[in-house]
């Protein structure tokens, strides 16, 4: 698929049909994911692959932030995919001037982008979800407390076949200037 | 061109031809950037074409961090784009509980990733930069001094045709587990 195509193509998706994800698909995900680039290459995520039914449950249940976000939709979702932000081992120099996470929440920005790009390509729809409660993501999935997490990524076949919405953005002139602010 | 291999195709460029991008390709990029999601599609991003000589070197001046970082290669890129951090205006609980720039870092980091991505399949190179001098970074392209600036991408057709070199990454059973962290 060219990529334009794609990025048109790629929408958050909520409504998912009850097939399963094969483990091998969501495996694959991952992988893809894995190659993208990342600050002096340091890498710094971990993703967990959620496909079981108590852990897919809890995980739900985390995604309720004491009742301001949550998921109606979540018990639907065949899989999902945390990634959680790792320590990032830059460069010395690097490390001192400007600390080692200065760049793991764009590298993981790239990371879940490049997987939800290879879904779309796979027919697989995604949404990524960035509020949920902290305490009980890292409870569900027994998370290190010094590790955040970043993105849930529900994973599964789309419940519709539909042409994409159309996107709506700020008009280009607003967010892009030439050699000045 | 399909995503796997668009994903194994992109990689940092650092040797140019001296063939300069056209403003329409420039500006191409932007455009297929922005219709990237984020968080309560906020959109948190200002993108900065930089492809004039004056502006230019003011920038590649601006990549040397007091000699920490630098681009001894930079005089020889045909253009930027550089990202800019804008004020996510994200929905009104979202923005009590977690604060305006929650996602904004995740954010920019798609928007850069997929206007690589629109670059490589149109057969240029790009190099995302990191580290530089904020200071000079906001002299130089008289940017607010409320709007950090995250990435800096270089653009230009490379230098030379070669292969796609391996991508070195971790094992992948050090970054994925399932089902529990």
């Amino acid at each position: 698929m060219e990529f334009e195509v794609l990025q048109n193509t790629r929408e958050s998706c909520r409504a998912y049909s009850s097939r399963p994800v094969p483990r091998e698909q969501l495996d694959r995900l991952v992988e893809v994911a894995h190659l993208s680039p990342s600050g002096c290459n340091a890498q710094p995520w971990h993703f967990i692959i959620v496909d079981e039914p108590e852990a897919k449950a809890k995980l739900v249940d985390a995604l309720d932030d004491e009742g301001l976000t949550g998921c109606p939709w979540g018990d639907a979702v065949p899989a999902f995919i945390v990634i959680c932000e790792e320590y990032a081992n830059v460069m010395p120099g690097v490390k001192e001037r400007y600390g080692t996470q200065r760049f793991a929440q764009m590298d993981i920005g790239m990371a879940a982008m490049g997987l939800c790009y290879a879904a779309t390509e796979m027919g697989l729809g995604t949404c990524m979800i960035g509020t949920f409660s902290d305490r009980k993501m890292h409870e569900a999935l027994g998370i290190p407390k010094e590790r955040p997490v970043r993105l849930v990524i529900t994973v599964g076949f789309p419940a519709q076949e539909a042409a994409p919405r159309k996107k709506v953005r700020k008009p280009l002139d607003e967010v892009r200037t030439y050699n000045h602010w």
